[in-house]
């Protein structure tokens, strides 16, 4: 195991340690929550835990399913107590790029409906500042070539992303993800305000405002709590 | 043909005479746009114009490939020239509520890429305020009840919008309808970058400052400019 996956692991398996007997957990998408879920999985088994899952993605449920986690979806739940997923790139805000798995769209449905969110990183997605990852954003099909020229045109360098086939990557919502190249984004706020209002984006991957901490696997685990 | 089913056609037949040779022309969606439609095919017909349609739903796709009129995708042509389209309701400074026929989300997109977007209505749609006609928005199924439960959190009198069978009716682009029983919208742009900004939002039938003029069908045809 190289160093960033067994960085991945170790902020897995420290998530799985939050989880209280009776919690509904939301569970994020990513090679680092399969850590989160394997371990989980364990404790289920082995401690005779009642956990209920809400998945973020059809990758999730069918790994979820494999471990014989109970799942429901969102719709089922009163709420969630707390949700564990990834993130591309988290700045020392704790504000952050999520979408390269292209499930930023349930992710943030999930976000929204939790008590707490906790992410779990290597250390080389913490950043000062977010826009080295790709910006995902999550757009209608219908109309996607004209944003595309849109977005060119303010300078927000995109692209669609593609699958392996050289097709462009379609989302468990049936949507594209245009990925833009940004670099640095100095106004976070400003650009989620900015893509919100445009029309055919369905969600972007700037999540403000949502992590309640972030666990950084190392040589320690770092944790760090958002600051109200 | 009752008073408001005569007003449709005449609005509806006057737009087509706005159509010059050589226009890509957006077709929106509904009853009074239906009118246009058939006007317009007979005028290419016997004219011999060349007109390409841009289509805002499978129903007027289907109906205008009835008629023989051309379509492309609002992707595939570099703009349109101009749409015509109905509006649920309209009000004096041409801002417009529309989705009725839960063709928002593709109509908003074909308005945004038209130089001029030109609307149909009877005079029953034409009121001082908005918010008479139920506010439809477009939303994700995935944590749609969530959703409905914080509109109504927030007064907004939500309730899906379902089909004869009584399910939840399903967009073309496969999300759902939940109406807002407003009665009066005293703030639509507000309203309108609440909505922007609620995660699980896909687009709200609020349509600001997006009509150039409004041609309202009655005794005589009325036709207002907005004024910019």
């Amino acid at each position: 195991m190289d160093k960033q996956t067994e960085q991945k692991r170790a902020a897995g398996e420290y998530a799985a340690s939050l989880i209280e007997d009776g919690m509904v957990v939301g569970l994020g998408t990513g090679s680092t929550v399969k850590f989160f879920i394997e371990r989980l999985a364990a404790r289920i088994n082995q401690e005779g835990l009642d956990i209920v899952g809400v998945t973020t993605s059809r990758q999730t449920s069918s790994l979820a399913k494999g471990w014989g986690i109970k799942l429901k979806s969102v719709d089922e739940m009163p709420g969630i107590d707390i949700t564990i997923d990834g993130a591309d790139e988290v700045d020392v805000a704790l504000n952050g790029i999520k979408g390269g798995g292209a499930a930023l769209l349930f992710e943030k449905i999930v976000a929204l409906n939790s008590s707490r969110n906790v992410w779990i990183i290597d250390e080389s997605k913490y950043h000062p500042k977010l826009g080295t990852f790709p910006l995902p954003v999550e757009v209608v099909p219908y109309g996607s070539h004209q944003l595309l020229k849109r977005f060119a045109d303010a300078d927000l360098h995109p692209q669609f992303r593609r699958n392996a086939d050289g097709l462009r990557l379609t989302t468990d919502a049936g949507n594209y993800i245009i990925d833009l190249q940004l670099t640095e984004i100095t106004h976070p706020q400003a650009l989620a305000y900015y893509l919100e209002q445009t029309i055919g984006v369905v969600e972007h991957g700037l999540f403000l405002q949502v992590a309640d901490a972030v666990i950084i696997g190392g040589d320690d685990i770092t944790i760090i709590e958002r600051q109200a």
